[in-house]
């Protein structure tokens, strides 16, 4: 007798997992608020942000013979064109031809996963809001066009978000840790439109950066050749959203800051006063999962169990691990559902906190660091040394992006890497010190008292 | 035109909000989801747990003038009497005779508050439970014995604990900060009833901790002269409240652990198997405040704001401390509720965050740090430097319980006391060294060959 599993929420972890499931024979039923992301008119408006598939992202897809097929749909990114006053700075992501990054449509890649989610006979309901769960049979009550249903299953996954109703349902009285912090920056869109001769306005396979402490700007390409660029800024005071409202004020603001923008978007104060700004969380909570006795279960993956802030560009990749992860715990207790979940939490947790970190971490670096010329001698060595040691020095953007290295273990080896150089900085520092030190000391050892060389 | 204010919850900080709002000129209306707490048998069934009233408690009441009329219902705590294997330990709380703590029942104290606020004309509506709150109102819609009533108000103050159903309401949409962690330990709460002489079974003037790193007891004396016990013990494990499950299990723990119980509490393991372990919760959040255009708003005070662990027993010191605070806020700005409330939240906030800190670090010391020789050597140290210098040098727990010192102020005065112990204790250790070496020196250079001395 097959199992029947119930996801709820149709987004990129949902419509993966859902997929996962169906493959290992599971029935599958889906849940999703919103409606059918291939309906008219829904691409145009849902949320455009463009998302960038590294390693641990690539990997599941491949699994599920879905990468090939979405190769038209992304666009290669071989490193980041760094915008400053001075011009342009281009940083490669890594050595080998395969270290790149692929950029591509949230919308595009949705529709693609639930394609191939239907196509393995998984059924979609659309429409239908979570309002309450039963932890104990487990069974979600929906709010769907026919009114209320009670939809049971013997595994429940709450794919549904940062804001996941599953979450709020399944820490219902339990003792249940939840962190939820709101960066104090927000960020709006706007597109770089492709050029009045067809072409691209600005280098198409790389992402684009302009750091700033006061504001900081992130584009993707798309597969047209236009670019959809986030602009992050602080929510408060005068040059925040707050206080960016006239046309005058938006325009200078622009020309200060990021004045080639102007050209590269030439209805920038439109775009930009047209928006809305969104907000920015990090989630962490504690446990992931509750089985009953009867070997059912319920389990979050995804944001629902570990939103991070966007800057090291690893929401998703992390949502596509969980989901592999997932599917490789399923398969190691195919007759111990609680075992497996467990398994899972246990396998995941440590790492998506260290994700957590880092990605609040690449915020001050891409904010404040790139414009430094000490951190970027210092990633120039980093990559220098990786160059030297391909395989026994790997830069930590490397071991997250490229490998499907643990995030925890790849942060610990990036802090024993960055310890080494440390030292090696520092004995090069004293070497040149003492070799200074020792060219004084004969220097003078050979003057004569006239104070010429006597050599 | 007098002001309306609906403060939810009736407990110790809703309760003493309403009477200062009352003393200040508002109207008041408290809504609270139980009943009333002088109905007949209440006392007997809620919360029993006792609390140490301590300085910042004791200037709120002072202020309200109730702290003389206490004076029946409260046992003055002069210090800490810790049961160690080899016997028992008194640790005065401080020098002078004020610096005691005061055990007080959470409930007899609760009631006197409620007296008090009705009797400057509060209006207490028992049995509402609130389903919404209106940010924009404000309102606050309750579910009450005769259906859902809206009560708008120009201040509304969610004093309605740790699940606060206020605050939930405050963040929908917002970008709100939440951290809600949950100790990996919980309790349950015993009886250490009178002697069978009628005299209490052990020192009636102090509060009791049995410390250990898989288990711990602390007691609070009652004005009948008994005790009340919270037991601490891990939730899992063969020594946690999940394997502690049988009599004999019970009875042979406490034996081992805290033999004195045992003759402390002749019914010891019929009252723990009778008990569900209760949990123990961090809270925190931001902005604890929520003001409209026309100068009315919301605010959160006491666990609703900042729930603590227990183990500084600060809890309810620091939620009355809110309460005065709160009161001079609006005094300080008569006519603007905004400003008042950001006031509030910026005097409070960093130092209740502070608070949390300790609590979880008493946690540590309570349990591990109070068998240390070396920890108790420091702490007399500390207690005897406070009695050389007792302006210049007060130890942290003294300004914690003893003082109205802001938390933060605390922590960073202790924190300097405590660089300038190590760095007297390490040139007490250099000197010692030094000295010995002289000695050495001294001694081999005097010694004759045949290593006899020669003096």
């Amino acid at each position: 007798m097959s199992r029947h599993a119930l996801v709820v929420g149709s987004g990129l972890a949902g419509s993966l997992t859902a997929v996962y499931l169906a493959r290992r024979g599971y029935l599958v039923r889906v849940l999703e608020r919103r409606g059918d992301p291939r309906a008219p008119g829904v691409r145009e408006e849902g949320r455009s942000i463009n998302l960038g598939l590294s390693q641990r992202g690539i990997v599941a897809l491949r699994e599920i013979g879905l990468l090939e097929g979405l190769a038209p749909l992304t666009v290669p990114m071989r490193g980041r064109v760094v915008h400053l006053p001075d011009g342009l700075r281009f940083q490669p992501y890594g050595l080998a031809e395969d270290q790149i990054l692929h950029s591509v449509l949230r919308h595009d890649l949705n529709v693609a996963l639930v394609d191939e989610a239907e196509r393995r006979g998984v059924e979609f309901l659309w429409g239908h809001r979570v309002t309450s769960v039963d932890r104990a049979k487990p069974a979600v009550t929906a709010l769907g066009p026919g009114g209320e249903e009670v939809h049971t299953a013997d595994l429940v996954i709450g794919a549904d978000g940062a804001f996941s109703a599953v979450r709020g349902h399944l820490g219902r009285g339990r003792r249940v840790d939840l962190h939820q912090e709101f960066l104090e920056w927000g960020y709006k869109e706007l597109l770089i439109p492709v050029g009045d001769d067809g072409r691209p306005r600005t280098e198409l396979r790389a992402l684009h950066v302009w750091p700033g402490d006061d504001g900081l700007i992130v584009a993707h390409p798309n597969a047209d050749g236009s670019l959809t660029a986030t602009v992050f800024l602080p929510f408060d005071g005068e040059h925040g959203f707050a206080g960016l409202t006239g046309p005058g004020r938006v325009r200078d603001f622009f020309a200060r800051r990021f004045p080639d923008t102007l050209t590269l978007i030439p209805d920038v104060v439109e775009q930009f006063l047209d928006h809305e700004p969104a907000s920015l969380v990090t989630v962490r909570t504690s446990p992931w999962h509750s089985t009953t006795d009867e070997g059912r279960g319920i389990v979050l993956i995804g944001d629902a169990a570990h939103a991070v802030y966007p800057f090291f560009g690893q929401g998703m990749n992390a949502a596509f691990e969980d989901c592999s992860t997932l599917d490789r715990c399923l398969a190691a207790h195919p007759h111990d559902l609680p075992r497996a979940l467990a398994a899972f939490e246990a396998a995941r947790k440590p790492h998506t906190d260290v994700l957590a970190e880092l990605s609040a971490r690449n915020f001050v670096e891409l904010r404040d660091k790139l414009r430094s010329p000490l951190f970027l001698v210092r990633k120039k060595v980093d990559l220098a040394l990786h160059r030297l040691f391909p395989r026994k020095w790997v830069p930590l953007y490397t071991l997250i992006a490229h490998t499907t290295v643990p995030y925890g273990d790849a942060l610990a080896r990036a802090r024993r890497q960055d310890r080494l150089l440390d030292t090696a900085l520092a004995a090069a520092a004293t070497l040149a010190g003492a070799t200074l030190a020792g060219l004084v000391v004969r220097s003078r050892g050979t003057r004569s008292p006239g104070g010429r060389k006597v050599t």
